[in-house]
């Protein structure tokens, strides 16, 4: 097997440049980091156009793509400080679009946080939703720290970019989606309106909340009850509540 | 008000020795980094044991013991990189027993990660919980990453550290309190059996769930339904919808 040890190499310098958002959009590739995520990522379906391995792993000899690195190779392409043995760079999923939206479906207004978005992600699918819609001002959703808080379930659960979200809503429920949007000012949660089959959670940034284009699209502002002296709840916690009880009531 | 310079001044040494754990033990005391958070805890009643301020101000003014320091010595000081203007250290809150635990518990088997901690914390918080048991293994509750994550919960919401934590789950059992704990194998949690008004709900680390010897203390073992293809989630993404549909239910 083919061994780099420079990280001028050409192949080299363009897996490095995918730690731009906007190399990634120009090539439709985005990197997967650690043997584990790389075997999710294989499972979930996802073929790798270059696979970079410290070792001659039985992994990395299944496929022709794979090119030895030395460990100085491999840190600077990586996002983590000590990665672990191999990384792949994967062909983002295919643009999802709104004319075959799953029904259940969970939309992000403006979700800075890496962990946030992925972590919201991995939930979803644990909880069954079947996509999300990421409006503008979120992280981007095959930037490291996303995939890695995602777990596996970034490669699965298909997303979209939805901008701007309120557009992207009031196609939605032209077509019957009904949307429930979390807001400190919203009602008790669990004494919602019934929204049916077919319907959109929207989580609002961590700073504002929702936009005001997004709150005229809304069906019903809910929040969930505070019991205690805090005044809210992380993001992702607030909407793995939200979401695992909407599935339940499905 | 005096303005202290040098970061071997005594004061500055003893609060910069609060970032270790064995100093916060010995000393009794925390600190707290940012005028929002300070805030909280002097709202929640804590009273500050020295307070160090970038600037004269108007909540500075208030305490005698305030003393302004330099850019340098409060970044000396303070965890954060770019602290907020302010810190203060802080007592402890006072042990909590057993002997007079509120019904509602959270019970953390070997949590590790600072923002899970202080993420169950905020979120056990908001839901009505009385209080949080921390068993070996978990982070340091008053360190600042925890104290970061629980949002000014860390006040308010008592935590007692409770080693080995299966025996104290089983002083409380004896005392009539029901236990459900969080685990891979663990039966659908919506079907679990009552428990009754008395309960704890049991976390167990990220990386091996529960111990041994606190499974042998669980009434219930239960699992969150995983609907899409993700194995688990994120351990206070999990707490949180188990928190709030435990607190709906009793």
């Amino acid at each position: 097997m083919e061994k780099i040890t420079s990280v001028k190499n050409p192949l080299i310098a363009r897996l490095r440049a995918l730690k731009g958002a906007k190399a990634r959009r120009e090539t439709g590739l985005f990197l997967v980091e650690g043997e584990t995520m790389l075997m999710e990522a294989l499972c979930s379906g996802l073929m790798p156009h270059a696979l970079l391995s410290e070792e001659e792993t039985a992994l990395a000899a299944r496929f022709p793509e794979a090119r030895l690195v030395t460990r100085g190779v491999l840190e600077a392409v990586c996002d983590t400080k000590t990665p672990q043995g191999m990384c792949a760079a994967f062909e983002l999923p295919g643009p999802w679009s709104l004319e075959n939206a799953p029904d259940a479906l969970v939309a992000l207004d403006g979700v800075q946080d890496p962990g946030n978005v992925g972590t919201i992600w991995r939930t979803a699918d644990a909880a069954g939703f079947g996509g999300l819609l990421l409006g503008a001002g979120c992280a981007d959703p095959y930037s490291p720290k996303v995939q890695r808080a995602a777990m596996g379930s970034g490669f699965r659960l298909p997303a979209i970019a939805a901008e701007p979200l309120a557009e992207a809503l009031q196609t939605l429920r032209a077509r019957g989606w009904k949307v429930a949007a979390s807001a400190l000012d919203g009602a008790d949660f669990y004494a919602r309106p019934p929204l049916g089959g077919r319907f959109i959670l929207v989580i609002g940034s961590e700073a504002h909340g929702i936009s005001d284009a997004v709150r005229a699209q809304a069906d019903a502002l809910v929040k969930l009850p505070m019991r205690g002296k805090a005044e809210s709840l992380n993001a992702a916690v607030a909407a793995g509540i939200m979401m695992y009880e909407m599935m339940r009531e499905r």
